[in-house]
């Protein structure tokens, strides 16, 4: 049986096949910008100063500028005739003004401070504004928050162990094609490791299990993929062996079934029964014995997504200093360069539905399931 | 108040805000490819020989061919399989033949009179027409008339100072991106120049004013700007000191208020209250002391205008060729070239409606109006 | 009268011009996409390897893959999620296994033989499949069939002179732009190559007709374009002499009127009226004195054909061998190359219906009136 042809039943709802669209998750599905009311990610803070710097954000327009320490971020769009203020000049502090006639908004409040071409009187200054977006800075990153009144604290949309422990940093934010869904899906996807990553520079040296057999655990606000079984061979009836062992590679520790995963190495406290988890509204963790990825799946329109990864050590002094090196040196290129940009590539070429979910999936129907539960609150696509 | 959220009355037309569309000038809203009947500048005379050459104007496809001193212009396509007669040959004196057949046209009346691969006694020879434009060489340019019937003279689609005076020109013609009306808007847009164009060095050592006064007066087929007000210098409450004014720059003349401008300096009789003017169907005037500046905007398609200037002084002999230097060696660079292209960069990025409209634009609002008033025949946009 | 201008009687179908669309032949006006139930050349054999190679037919992506001495063509998505098995590995001989998971599916019938990241007992195993296409090597080309059910032997959708004579041959495959029927159209065209080609180089030392008279006459599954009268020169009234006459040309043999066609030089037997005939699905012959032109006007999708030419010469051993050298060093050029191109160039400009058939396109409404009498099995249009 074919999964691509037509089914038959397809123009009578009720009995249409599994996996032709996404109606069981409706909310998910509908979600092709992401989800308001969230803090994201957006650039390092050292790539926002006094020129303005347009980005898009699940759908909208932001130009995000400094004023001093302060960063702000305005609606990328000065209401007189519609030119990017991303495209105007801080001609006085605290303001940008559009290119065009001068219209002068204040950074604070997008309140039309001043029109210069219109004299000190004119009318209109304080009878416009465009919308202007919380702000917040942490871990060297610029943080937008999108969505509809006060917004609700950073910490509560940080994964809890970046809260309040001491760490050292190293990531990469890029811009890559396909849907944030595709990008978070293959982010929490327990399957495809161990074959499309059996080639990364950055397993050269560590073996990958052939097959494994996953549970999905919830964890307060986060999904964790547990392994009952790690099988690191199997001898496929009618094809022969399937393995990523080789003489070379060491065996990972943290993948090793039965072992103890039930304090996580990294954080004393840190309660994570398995190695990878997921959460609202996009945000991956993978906990490595020394270290965590985190992997942030930032929406910008239905068909890019943002990607904002990061590596984290809780260390301080030295050893901190020491895995910044390392991370410039090779994590960098191997894992946050190689590796996942092969996983840039699937989210590209990727296309579902339709598609035929397998047993390893049930990662990916649990995310999706989760996201259903906690009733989000959709950016509308507006296409 | 936010002009970019949707309005709330946006459901019940009967309160839409002003500036959510231009349902005000419901003439000029549907007019994205211009106004049949009237003259239209395309290329130079120089740019037109034997091998034709294709051009779209106001969404028409046009292929212009040379004849010894005339030039011809036929609908850029051939009846038979729709190839353009612009990929054709000159096979015979006075016609152009289509690449594929060799169908051959009579470049006077577009009438087919001779199939070459179907013999001198072709059934179909003079049975079939490509629609011809009516086109006429002045100020070394080809000009096409896009209308139906007989057109009228081009001197009636000419700004009266340049139909009878002797002059000497230098000038360019681009395409350039964006909608006709915003280049038009530009064009006539009493408060952009204070702002945009003081970075240009064409104003280097020209202050420009740092905010006027202005009403838009009619003279005959015209819209004149005049300035009521002209102040150098605003103190902008809460932000500084707003002007243009630099130590290394002069103050300009015509821009002076109360000054003599009920004769312009430029031709004796041209009776000009101000400095920049417009008209039908997209014609603007800025008369300098010395010379005068016009811009038409040609409507190629829906996203693209062709953006003739010229600059004209009336003079004859040494003087003249002194200005022709003049314009090859500076004007074209600074002014037809780096300042204008500032122009075009807003007609690119400009967004509207939904707009917010502030005291200067009583000059947009103005040729709206002049254009509705006007009753012109809208070129229908087929897309 | 011009066939541009919408005709008045557009709005009442029943008084339709003739010309307005393609609705006197309604099959052929839905085929933009081909005819399902034949066998299309894709590539030369030595283009397939084990790595795949991805291919649209008919708007269907295909990924062919070698194995072996076999080749095999399979539906290009993996039902999982729709990542291309054109990008995937061949980890285990007689597969092909999805970059992603390593759904791994045989070749020969589509099944998913193995789940590699689901382990041996895989359930998903055996229940999946993608669709296969019926493959075969003649000729050095890949043949791949569209269709349902089994398909009919190769042999049946070849000209009968390829099925069983000893044979040498050059030939050319590409992609071009323009759908397949302009191209058929142009293949099978009395009229254009008198003046499209008359400055191909191909036709340097021959002369090609000025114009002629043609009738199209049935032989089997062929038309047959026969020509009553070839006219070398016409005075063209108004116009002057046009002729391809040059004192450096020959004048050449098989076009010549009333003279010995009725055995074909080439082929004993071979029973052919006329130079240029055309069957369908889209397959055209030109029999030169020495040997045979053909093309395929395979559809990749509705604005690309793929374009196959073959110059066959029935010999063997040394004559063939310096055939071939002579294709290498000057047909390909001359002929599969500048000459085609020029036929290339008309199938990528030309923009029918609307369209003013005139005498000699008799040959394109014969060909139109086969394709409707011959009933096909018309892909369907998905977009």
């Amino acid at each position: 049986m074919s999964t691509n042809a037509t089914s038959p039943g397809r123009s009578r709802p009720e009995r249409r096949q599994p996996g032709q669209d996404w109606s069981s998750w409706p909310t998910y599905e509908s979600a092709a910008l992401g989800f308001r009311d969230h803090w994201y990610p957006v650039l390092w803070t050292e790539q926002v100063g006094k020129k303005p710097v347009a980005v898009t954000l699940l759908g909208e327009n932001i130009a995000l500028v400094r004023e001093g320490e302060e960063i702000h971020a305005l609606h990328d769009r000065c209401p007189h005739r519609g030119v990017p203020l991303s495209l105007g000049r801080r001609q006085f502090p605290g303001t940008v003004s559009c290119p065009y006639h001068g219209w002068t908004y204040d950074l604070k409040d997008g309140k039309l401070c001043g029109v210069l071409t219109d004299g000190p009187d004119s009318p209109i200054k304080g009878r416009v504004k465009v919308r202007t977006y919380p702000v917040r800075q942490r871990f060297g990153l610029v943080w937008v928050y999108i969505g509809d009144g006060d917004p609700h604290p950073l910490d509560d949309d940080l994964p809890e162990e970046l809260r309040h422990n001491a760490l050292v940093i190293g990531g990469r934010t890029d811009v890559r094609k396909g849907n944030w869904r595709f990008a978070a899906e293959n982010g929490f996807d327990e399957g495809h490791a161990k074959y499309l990553h059996n080639t990364a520079l950055w397993r050269l040296f560590k073996v990958m299990p052939a097959w494994n057999k996953t549970r999905v655990v919830e964890r307060g606000e986060w999904l964790v993929r547990v392994q009952d079984e790690v099988h690191w061979e199997a001898r496929m009836p009618g094809l022969g062996l399937w393995t990523n062992k080789r003489w070379w590679k060491r065996m990972p520790l943290p993948d090793a079934p039965g072992k103890a995963q039930k304090t996580n190495p990294v954080i004393k406290g840190l309660d994570l029964p398995g190695f990878v988890s997921i959460r609202m509204p996009g945000i991956l963790r993978v906990a490595y014995p020394q270290f965590i990825h985190y992997e942030w799946y930032v929406p910008v329109d239905a068909d890019n997504v943002r990607y904002v990864q990061l590596m984290v050590r809780f260390e301080t002094g030295a050893r901190a200093g020491l895995f910044k090196l390392k991370y410039l040196a090779a994590i960098r290129w191997l894992f946050h360069g190689q590796f996942t940009a092969q996983d840039a590539w699937m989210v590209d070429v990727m296309d579902a539905p339709p598609e035929k979910l397998y047993r390893p999936d049930l990662s990916l129907t649990a995310w999706r399931r989760k996201v259903e539960q906690s009733a989000p609150n959709v950016q509308p696509d507006k296409r």
